[in-house]
């Protein structure tokens, strides 16, 4: 049922154009995904509603955007060089490579168990078992090269993590900001790893976006803080109408941990994929003082917090809410999605599809529907259309049998549809309908902006 | 003088934290630039404003995010591969590697006319004249490497524009949201180009932004069109308040013109360069049948308009206006700044710095201002910026005199200051001062929100 549900989710997203496969007139590449007409609108509503809440909402929050591509000096002071690799093994059989845990975790997920060795696990492209290099570790980083000469020395690589241009800024946004511990930098932006297996729709990409905060505080305040975020990330993703009963906490083992953790609570998404229905969805860390000391020893400059007024010096330790944008962004479809069986004029029902997206993350707000294509009522739809798109993203459709369209906008979780009839040509009214409730309202044209406004709040 | 008032720019946008140099503890690199509290906030909401007019705002238009890693297919096929390259030449004597045109366009602006040939031209890293090698093509595409293996199988390329994802999701995009040219598809994101010779700023960099519309029209419209969208991104500029006088058009020869582009019109903005002023900002192409044509033979599929009803069938024509988006933050940057003669207190004037930036560009919204730190007044300028940052980015500034917080404010642009004073206790008023005019209004606390949104409609 989850596993249906989810390919009902996907299928949706790829049917309406929330996303399409990139390259896909090339024969499609797996290692990211175009966002479409839908699929954008959605993704900047998380975005903006995640800046609102996180960087302006607060005053103990400023924004930064740094770029993708930073020298290597960077990745060997905050430890990716070395350590941000994963265990390849290869077919001796068709020589293809794949990560090994991903191999054990495929075993248990189908048979219930571990693989007791490597000598179990049957090759998922020639479909020999139990032929295997030894592993090998294998870099996520991905390079590239900058300058008129391509060699070593022009050698840099795409941020696997958009954190550590907000490390090597701190300095910067201090002075700037003039902002004292505890406050932390957000940024929202593009990150990119070499996954072997990259999957599961856009949950497992190469390219991807992240939106990150690291939050300066005082040593001994870092658990404190810790948890006041665990709890304000949590609350984020309800109040925008996550059902709590699809979230669950992990706290990760020491030894499953990234190498600059102290501690971290990975928030779990109940996706509904084959084996784990679970998927990682955000993380908060406890990243200590590691990057900004490992940064102060290679760079030579002291990351530090000096307080002129109390002469007070330390290196603050660092709180990281790390949330998936486009993983939230498939949580956010999952969780609304829902097929509902409604009364039909036969005085049956019907199956109607439908999301119910919280009005701010909807990618179209209103509908502006003319009950039929012709002169009279078009003109008047398209002025009330082009009046209302100052303010809200508006769709505007005369193509069909008005229940039909009524379906298309519920399935993209559009929360008004405005209906332009022969009779709003003598009241000049039209009729308002809500997208959960289905009722419908009539509303005069010259009231209309400010009644679609009180359901429209923040959006 | 121009070039001292863009130097007066550069050093406020790095004093106040609009632009921090990439990866500056590290000596810095010469590809990209990191944004600050101020840049960033000031970059999304030039963003936002473009999207609103050119997008949201238009019933003929569309958004898309399409990845930045592309297949090596697609760069074949667009001509990238074969046609975007630099003639480079290398010094004989310190095999430094420089584009040949940009040290003639050098010479001639230190020299007022042409070099006869590379004979005259000095290496700018050791000194030594017309010791040169043959130019040779380079390719300004930055690539890197996907999968598991670090071969050519896996290596594909940084997008050097975003146009090209627009293309080869031109089929599902029609598909999906029913449009028929003339329709366009637009999108904003980064793209990467491996300059050798990058500056200017935040003018020419390796990693940078865009803001890119497709426009499909019918081939015998493409130049009404054309002229069209010449028009309306002259207006978008003008209308977010650019000094016309600043900006000219280019009519670009065919012999400058990109390889896929029938047509091109620059805008250039007064930048006040050294040598040349001018810098382009934008341009609008007619990209002809070009593109499409180009995927529609190097992939089989089919990139052509299908129009059902009336069995019309042919490969829209493409205007492509393309904005760069770091480059439209530096000319709204210069184009706002001023340095004013105002009167002081002691009856002479003072020099003040103020950006005259659009409300619904500038970083900052409001700053909330309390006459002096003390425990009568911080408290309720801080219940007021909390209030105010619901709807808009807010600063609060209680740190020195209120004349210093006050010029602070306006050489950022802050369109409004909110001065809580001792008579705020009593009368629950404020002091509301507007930036361009420094007139000071007395506002009641209860009618602030009001006050304030008056002035920042649609901010």
């Amino acid at each position: 049922m989850a596993q249906n549900r989810l390919d009902a989710v996907i299928n949706l997203a790829k049917r309406r154009g929330f996303v399409f496969q990139a390259g896909e007139i090339y024969g499609g590449s797996r290692s990211a995904w175009d966002y479409g007409p839908l699929g954008v609108a959605l993704k900047e509503n998380i975005k903006r509603q995640w800046w609102k809440t996180f960087v302006q909402g607060r005053d103990d929050m400023v924004g930064l955007d740094s770029s993708i591509v930073l020298p290597k000096a960077v990745w060997n002071a905050s430890g990716h060089v070395a350590t941000f690799t994963d265990p390849l093994v290869e077919c001796l059989q068709c020589h293809k490579r794949h990560r090994q845990d991903h191999l054990q975790e495929a075993f248990e997920a189908k048979k219930g168990r571990a693989a007791a060795s490597m000598e179990e696990i049957t090759c998922p492209d020639c479909g020999t078992t139990g032929k295997w290099t030894e592993p090998q570790m294998f870099s996520g980083l991905m390079k590239t090269f900058l300058g008129p000469v391509d060699n070593e020395a022009g050698q840099e690589y795409l941020r696997p993590e958009t954190a550590q241009g907000i490390f090597t800024n701190f300095l910067n946004v201090v002075t700037v900001a003039r902002k004292k511990p505890p406050f932390g930098i957000g940024q929202v932006g593009k990150a990119f790893r070499n996954e072997i297996t990259p999957g599961n729709f856009i949950f497992r990409t190469r390219e991807f976006e992240q939106m990150e905060i690291e939050f300066f505080v005082p040593p001994a305040d870092a658990p404190e803080w810790f948890d006041r975020w665990v709890e304000a990330c949590w609350a984020w993703f309800l109040e925008l109408g996550i059902d709590e009963a699809n979230m669950r906490r992990f706290d990760v083992p020491e030894d499953e941990r990234a190498h600059y953790s102290a501690g971290t609570i990975d928030f779990e998404y109940r996706f509904g994929f084959q084996g784990s229905e679970w998927g990682e969805l955000m993380g908060v860390a406890n990243r200590t003082d590691f990057d900004l000391l490992s940064h102060s020893k290679a760079s030579g400059k002291d990351l530090v917090y000096f307080d002129q007024a109390t002469g007070e010096k330390y290196t603050p330790y660092v709180i990281e809410p790390s949330f998936g944008l486009t993983r939230s962004m498939m949580a956010f479809l999952v969780d609304a999605y829902d097929e509902e069986e409604v009364p039909n004029a036969k005085g049956g029902t019907d199956t109607r599809t439908v999301l119910h997206l919280d009005a701010r993350l909807a990618p179209v707000k209103v509908a502006v529907l003319p009950l039929s294509r012709n002169e009279q009522l078009s003109p008047l739809a398209r002025e009330i259309a082009g009046r209302l798109r100052a303010h809200w993203a508006i769709d505007f459709d005369d193509a069909g049998a008005i229940g039909r369209r009524y379906r298309r906008q519920d399935e993209v979780g559009t929360p008004y549809c405005v209906t332009v009839d022969f009779d709003s040509l003598e009241d000049d009214a039209v009729t308002v309908r809500e997208r959960d409730s289905m009722q419908q309202t009539r509303v005069k044209v010259s009231e209309l902006e400010a009644h679609l406004a009180q359901g429209l709040i923040g959006a």
